[in-house]
């Protein structure tokens, strides 16, 4: 089975960068395959534009969704937006290793979601959550922040990593279908010191190895071609697209 | 008093667009100054990195507050960011106008909070939240969704908004000290009718109206030199920057 590692951190020798080396580690030491997104090094623009299309549906006025529709329609998507999601579409496993910023993804990953992830391919009308296009396969999370667990708690300065996460779990991820586990937080990376930094490897390896521990599951989500073909035969859902006015 | 209005949508003629331009004429009409950050328009990179800074802190491994914080202490942001800071330094309000992909903002706008808002210019040390460089200041958002107040509620596929925007709230806006007021949602905004947006419209520039009767606090927000000097005068906090591992 593949796992797809989008990664977001743009330093190579930081401790976000050493959890997904260790991602792809444990994914392949379980006999898996991982490809990794690393969207610094490979220059993902976030943006959200006409730049996303190699075809036009309307001229005239850029809506996106309805340039998106039109787009996986026609094969339209341009070709950092196909390579992702051909990525995608192959993965039984997406995991996302980024540090937490603001309390959220950073820019260039909250644009991959914006971009990658486009109506008419990874979702449509009547075809989210249960129903979604990527129901069957699994999500996970591995957060660098630099607060400490407490600023995290309920009681914190920030809220509950729950709260904090809300629209990463439940408006990206389970929207696609994605069953989600509860993400893997390394809190006060840059201040706590090596020997709980290998710690935190050791766990999130720990945390990769049980996900994959499920030999049905990865059987059944070891069928590229068949999952892709599902993700590009374009059923727009019950609904179908409507224009919107 | 000066209102900064930063809004992220590609398309001009967009409803998310007629917002921006009904806070406009609200700020206006209350006798006060908008300026708008116009993020698509202004291409504005959401994407964090060295091109964020003239100077360099560690040119061997970049680490971003480092970078940031140095930054700030010799003016070392680029022109970009430089003409961000100045605008936010300048308002008293703050207004971000949007739709909400994914549970959240734009990419382009969250590299504005990620970018703009740097370590050391919008936040320090012991300088968040109650002691927040922004403090007495306030903030307000209009967000465009394409799902129904229903999707949004208890019972919701989405969850209750107020948990949606939580980041946004909580880690992003009252994380630098402002005052947030409940943000404006037009539910449906692609698929309601015209009367239904002509309304959200009218709701949306008495709720900003709303927030600039108030005087003696507009009157307080009106000096600013003075504001733009404490947020120049590097004050790193009572904890001072200390260097990650």
């Amino acid at each position: 089975m593949k796992t797809l590692i989008v990664y977001a951190h743009p330093e190579p020798t930081s401790f976000t960068a050493a959890l997904k080396d260790a991602a792809v580690r444990a994914v392949e030491s379980a006999g898996h395959a991982a490809v990794v997104s690393d969207l610094y090094a490979e220059k993902f623009n976030p943006v959200a534009g006409r730049h996303d299309f190699l075809t036009v549906a309307d001229a005239a006025r850029f809506h996106y969704q309805t340039e998106q529709a039109f787009a996986s329609r026609n094969r339209g998507f341009a070709p950092d937006i196909r390579r992702e999601q051909d990525r995608l579409a192959d993965a039984g496993l997406l995991i996302l290793v980024f540090p937490l910023w603001w309390g959220g993804v950073p820019a260039i990953l909250k644009g991959w979601f914006d971009r990658v992830c486009a109506y008419g391919f990874a979702y449509a009308d009547g075809k989210r959550f249960e129903n979604g296009y990527l129901r069957g396969r699994r999500a996970l999370c591995a957060i660098t922040t630099g607060g400490t667990a407490a600023r995290f708690s309920a009681d914190g300065s920030y809220g509950e990593m729950r709260h904090v996460m809300h629209g990463v779990r439940r408006c990206m991820l389970e929207y696609l279908g994605l069953e989600v586990a509860d993400p893997f937080v390394a809190y006060a990376a840059p201040r706590v010191d090596q020997a709980r930094r290998i710690e935190y490897l050791r766990d999130w390896e720990g945390r990769i190895a049980g996900v994959l521990n499920d030999g049905e599951w990865t059987a059944r989500c070891s069928q590229p071609d068949q999952r892709l073909a599902q993700l590009q035969r374009n059923d727009m859902g019950e609904a179908g697209w409507s224009q919107p006015r």
